[in-house]
């Protein structure tokens, strides 16, 4: 009965990244029809407007989706970023874990899983190879190429089935992918809802959109100016591991440690080394290849111990509070929107992120259940609308963990809020590959915390206007009704003919506030 | 200012898994203290119950938690399971994605992500390399080995520090980790709570446990009876997709589709090849090899027109009801507690899963905050608990989504309960890397709807009896305060002696119930 290993063993096996996600499709976020389509829009998108900012390009992006049958559709997605250079197109597609954006850099995506994601998923729904063409400047010289490329799981690689040269009229990426298990919906977790949402980060972005009954929607810019450029910021000391610090400095082409550090971490000047040198009991002249793990600990515990300015922002671009503002106004027609961006913080000891919250009250604000309006979470992570997996996010967390009775809000879930956050980082902790939900690291949820708080202040004194309001108004229609037959009373018990009381009346009617003209503050 | 495809894409970088992983720890669950270790004391156990489980050995475990410094661990843990031959040690403990459990069958682990995945943490967190000591047969014959291994992320390999036979007195693994940046707690996230739990759907482990400050605990093994032995069960025709076809059929070495289909597939007869024959266009007597895509459409299409016994689920082992009530008994000491198992069910057209649920009732059921009772959900996949991520689990939103008051419960989230539920399947889908959550599919929601009002009915039932209880006592105790009166005023009236009323009382207290004789149904 009872087995031995050398028999079990027979069973083991080794996958290649393509491999596991082909089977473990669900933790790319491909699960169920709507939120698959979504899925694709949202991995296609965002490595456009990724490409086009890191270009300095203004995003331009044609999509049409055809329908070819029940739960079969065709997705044609063009953009007019810098193109992919030839050689890189198979391993953009087809290569998991492969990618330009494992940096220290704001992008929207940062896993080198998402182009190739959907491309297996294509493959494994409808088993069609994916038709790329890309035009991109090389040396100052534009080209262009089609190719059509299948994934070969089992290495984990491209295979280039078809190969032709294109005429290059601009650069840019046109990506052709059939998709079944699949449905459209407008739903709030559908792709028009997700490219609807993607204009509220990306007010600088244009999307025209073909629905599969062929009707062109254009999401026209509402800003032609480029976003800045997020730029690299080098590892904090403070956010540092002695792990990373050994990582770096084995791929260090440095010849001195103390040259490493200053090359590789922010913040670190000529005085930080000295100052670091009388802490450590390391020889920082030597090559940072033989740098031992005792030793990279000792350093960063130094870092521990050591003063440093934060680590630079100046590379994380937030959305910005007059623009959400504008965008949640076109979006919800609230009666009342207030937004903040919080100074940077940073969480890890090190990583440096910004935390923007909005709050719509009112008008179209919050979900619509029935014919009741409920409280409803937007939220963003580097400027990219996050659609799934809500219930395990630090967004969620923080927000319901707010006492909103304090803020005139007696009842969170039933009222007509719409709460909008958005974090921008280097790093976005994500908790799974579907990139839908972020840990919940302290700091994280006391920013979120903070800066829904910040508002949910404004929002407050708001509703407390209104409450008065309401009561002037009431107070109002006492004074309009009984002012005039208290004053004919009046006349008539002194035997005088009633005097004309409308400008009396106009002067208490200019005095005090009425609903309908309060303005959002 | 514009940058160029050339110039963009030298950034370009592949990573391994390990390196990926290195990057995104938080996605196979380590983030936080407490939880980190959580998911090092999950990953271990769950492999030493599935090896052990497999050889058909009753499992024992035993645990010494030691503590170094604030936040710095080391972890022992040694299991009596059937063993790692030699070669495959470094695989199992350093190469991510390599693993035996990628068939159809329920096991807990199922991903080949567990014991690296802790390698990797206890070595970004303390640069310190594995010891491991694996005692095996071979061949008949028993072997010792004791290794030291070191992960090299760049490979996604295991590198072998140092090897020395051992004098193997019997089978089993030896593992030894440092663990930084780790918090052992009480708390019911933390280690110590994880053991307790694992007991409830494995009452024939027996773990000891010495914490870290030495005291021993011993959780007895509730029952000597090892559980049956999953067994594979191949995919269900209806479950199976063109591409699961299609990739099975070019790793096949048989030599026609047909035997093909009928060695890889559950309920797939010589009847069933003759119907499907008559419904496809495809030659069934060439090799697997050949298939193409669109015939594996064919085939898999005809499969949803013919009808199939359901799946064979004598491979899925529940815990079983009366096992789950005596250990929510033995856990929670409640007034009331109820249990069902499912009958077997499928999702995604063939995957065999079945639902078990329990409900306990008062007592120290749900969660204590404060100095009130609160619900809680506990969730189990394959026997073994789900600590994290509880918001996104399909568990949470079906449990969520039953109306609660039909049951008598008038405010769920505010009454002493515990609601059990686990799934147990040949392929659990886990929404992330980190195995903490189920996908949302409808059918696994159905079935714990359903499992879970069962139970409630009888809540329900609980409730009500309860309810007719207070009032029967209530009645009891003015008959037993009254009826003297009245009798003795009755005799007074009748000019006699008070008779002796003690039988005529008994008589009535014995045809009531009294709440606190109310028993377990």
């Amino acid at each position: 009965m009872e087995k031995q290993a050398s028999d079990l063993f027979k069973e083991f096996k080794e996958l290649t990244p393509s491999e596991f996600f082909r089977k473990n499709r669900q933790m790319l976020g491909f699960s169920g029809k709507i939120r698959s389509l979504t899925m694709v829009f949202h991995e296609l998108i965002t490595n456009s407007l990724d490409a086009a900012e890191e270009a300095g390009i203004l995003p331009n992006i044609e999509i049409e989706l055809e329908r070819i049958d029940k739960d079969y559709y065709v997705l044609r997605h063009q953009d007019n970023g810098p193109g992919i250079p030839e050689d890189y197109v198979p391993k953009v597609f087809c290569k998991m874990f492969a990618g330009s954006k494992f940096r220290n850099i704001q992008s929207r995506g940062q896993q080198g899983l998402g182009c190739s994601g959907c491309v297996l998923f294509s493959q494994m729904t409808t088993g069609k190879p994916v038709r790329v063409i890309s035009k991109y400047k090389e040396d100052g010289e534009i080209k262009g190429v089609e190719m059509l490329l299948q994934l070969d799981e089992k290495k984990n690689e491209g295979v280039i089935l078809e190969k032709n040269e294109v005429d290059p009229d601009g650069t840019g990426v046109f990506v052709e992918l059939h998709l079944k298990d699949v449905t459209y919906s407008r739903s709030e977790q559908g792709a028009f809802e997700y490219i609807r949402r993607t204009m509220i980060g990306n007010p600088h972005a244009q999307i025209t959109f073909k629905d599969p009954r062929g009707k062109i929607y254009k999401f026209k810019r509402a800003s032609t100016k480029i976003p800045p450029l997020p730029k690299e910021i080098p590892p904090h000391p403070k956010g540092i591991t002695a792990d990373d610090l050994l990582y770096m400095a084995k791929h260090s082409n440095r010849r001195k440690i103390k040259t490493f550090l200053m090359a590789s971490l922010s913040r670190m000047s000529q005085n930080k080394i000295k100052e670091l040198e009388k802490l450590v009991n390391v020889d920082l002249d030597k090559r940072p290849k033989d740098l031992k793990w005792d030793e990279a600990e000792e350093i960063v515990n130094a870092f521990k111990k050591m003063d440093f300015m934060s680590p630079p922002t100046s590379g994380l671009i937030p959305i910005g509070e007059s623009q959400i503002e504008k965008s949640m106004k076109k979006m919800l027609n609230p009666e009342f929107v207030a937004s903040t961006t919080r100074k940077p913080a940073t969480y890890k000891g090190g990583i440096p992120f910004i935390t923007e919250a909005a709050i719509a009250y009112g008008g179209n604000a919050g979900r619509k259940v029935g014919d009741q309006r409920k409280s409803e979470i937007i939220r963003f992570a580097n400027r990219v609308p996050l659609t799934f997996d809500q219930g395990s996010c630090a967004i969620t967390e923080a927000v319901k963990s707010i006492d909103w009775k304090r803020y005139g809000v007696r009842d969170f879930e039933n009222s007509p809020i719409s709460v909008f956050v958005n974090i921008v980082s280097t790093n976005v902790p994500y908790l799974s590959t579907g990139k839908q939900s972020i840990a919940p690291e302290p700091e994280i949820l006391h920013e979120v915390r903070q800066a829904v708080m910040d508002v949910a202040r404004k929002l407050r004194r708001y509703l407390r206007s209104k409450a008065i309001a309401r009561e002037e108004l009431q107070k109002y229609r006492l004074f309009k009704k009984y002012i005039p037959i208290i004053i004919k009373e009046a006349a008539k018990l002194a035997e005088t003919s009633t005097p004309n009381y409308n400008n009396f009346l106009k002067k208490i009617v200019e005095k005090r506030n009425i609903p309908g003209e309060i303005n959002e503050k």
